[in-house]
C-alpha cells in the first residue's frame, strides 16, 4: 500500500518546462541552504506564505519563480492540505494562500534550512534573525529531547524501527547513525 | 557579490538526464516529507549517510537513486563540504563518505522532515522512531528557544532584519509572520 500520495512534481517523468532562475540573488539564508540541498520552489514558496506574504504576485516578486512553476507549486501544496486558497477580494477576483495547521508544521523544517544556510553560508551574518515572541528576544532555536528535556547534543540520536517499519526495516538495528 | 555558491544541479539550465524512482516505496517519513516539499535525491543521499550507510553501493540500494545522479550529488556534498570522501579500502580500491562537522549540522533538517512526515503522512506509524541516547527513551525533539529554553510554540516566532540583510530586505518590518 502507498503510504502517501507523491506530488505530481516528483513523479517519474516529470519535466518542468521553464528554467527557473536562480537561488543566488535572494540573500537568504534558506533559499542558500535549499541550493545545496533543497528542492527548487516548494519551501521557497511556503517559506513566503508562513512569512505572510500570501499573494500569487508577491510571492512571484519574492521568490523570482515562473508563473507555471509557481501556480503548479501552489496547486501541489493546496492539494496536499499545506496551503489552503481563500478568496480575498471579489471584485477583482483575488486569491490568497493560506497555511494549514499542517503547513504550520512544517516551520521546524524551514528554521533548520535557516539555521543551516545562516551558520555555513551567510557570509556577511545572518540575513534574517529569529525573535521569540514569547519572551521578546531573538532565538536560535535548537532541539530538545521530548523525554528528558535536555538539548540534543551532536550524536545522540539513533533510531530504531517504529511501529509503521515494514518488510526489513523491522530488523533494522538500532542504527550506529549520528542522525 | 554572491553570498554562497550554488550546487550545480540548481544552477539554470541543469537537467538530470535520467528518470528517478519515486519515493513511495521506501516507507520513510523523510522521503514522505521530500516527496511533498523537499528536493529529490540529495537529502536522501545524506540521510543514508547520516544513518551509517556510507558506501556507494549501499547509498544506491537504499535510496534507488542512478548511479550518474548519485555520482553527482556526492560529488556536490564533497564540493560543499558536507561529506568527505575517505579511502577505506586499498585492494579493491574503496570510498566512503563521511559527514562533516557541516554535513552533522543538517541532522535538524532531516529531524524535522521525518517529524513533519510521521505527523501528516505515516498512516501506519512512523517506519522510525528517534531515541536519545543520552537518556535513553525515544524521544520527538522540539525547538527550544536559545534565550528563555521554553518550547516554541506556534506563532511564536517571528523574523527581523538581521546583519547580514541587504537592500530593502533592512527596512522590512518585524513580520506578520508564523515562521
Amino acid at each position: 500500500m502507498q503510504a502517501y500520495t507523491l506530488a505530481k512534481c516528483n513523479q517519474v517523468g516529470y519535466r518542468s518546462s521553464v528554467p527557473y532562475r536562480p537561488f543566488e540573488d535572494q540573500n537568504c539564508s534558506i533559499a542558500g541552504a535549499l541550493a545545496i540541498v533543497g528542492e527548487r520552489w516548494t519551501l521557497l514558496v511556503l517559506r513566503e506564505v508562513l512569512l505572510g506574504r500570501r499573494r500569487f504576485q508577491e510571492i512571484k516578486r519574492n521568490t523570482g519563480v515562473a508563473t507555471n512553476i509557481l501556480a503548479d507549486r501552489l496547486e501541489t501544496l493546496v492539494e496536499h492540505g499545506v496551503l489552503e486558497r481563500r478568496l480575498y477580494s471579489e471584485q477583482p477576483e483575488s486569491y490568497e494562500y493560506v497555511p494549514t495547521p499542517k503547513g504550520r508544521d512544517a516551520i521546524p523544517v524551514l528554521v533548520a534550512l535557516m539555521q543551516w544556510g545562516d551558520r555555513h553560508l551567510a557570509r556577511d551574518g545572518p540575513p534574517r534573525v529569529l525573535v521569540h515572541t514569547e519572551c521578546g528576544h531573538d532565538a536560535d532555536p535548537a532541539m530538545h529531547c521530548s523525554h528528558c528535556d535536555e538539548q540534543v547534543g551532536p550524536g545522540t540520536l539513533r533510531v530504531r524501527p517504529g511501529p509503521g517499519a515494514k518488510g526489513h526495516q523491522r530488523d533494522e538495528p538500532l542504527l550506529p547513525a549520528t542522525l
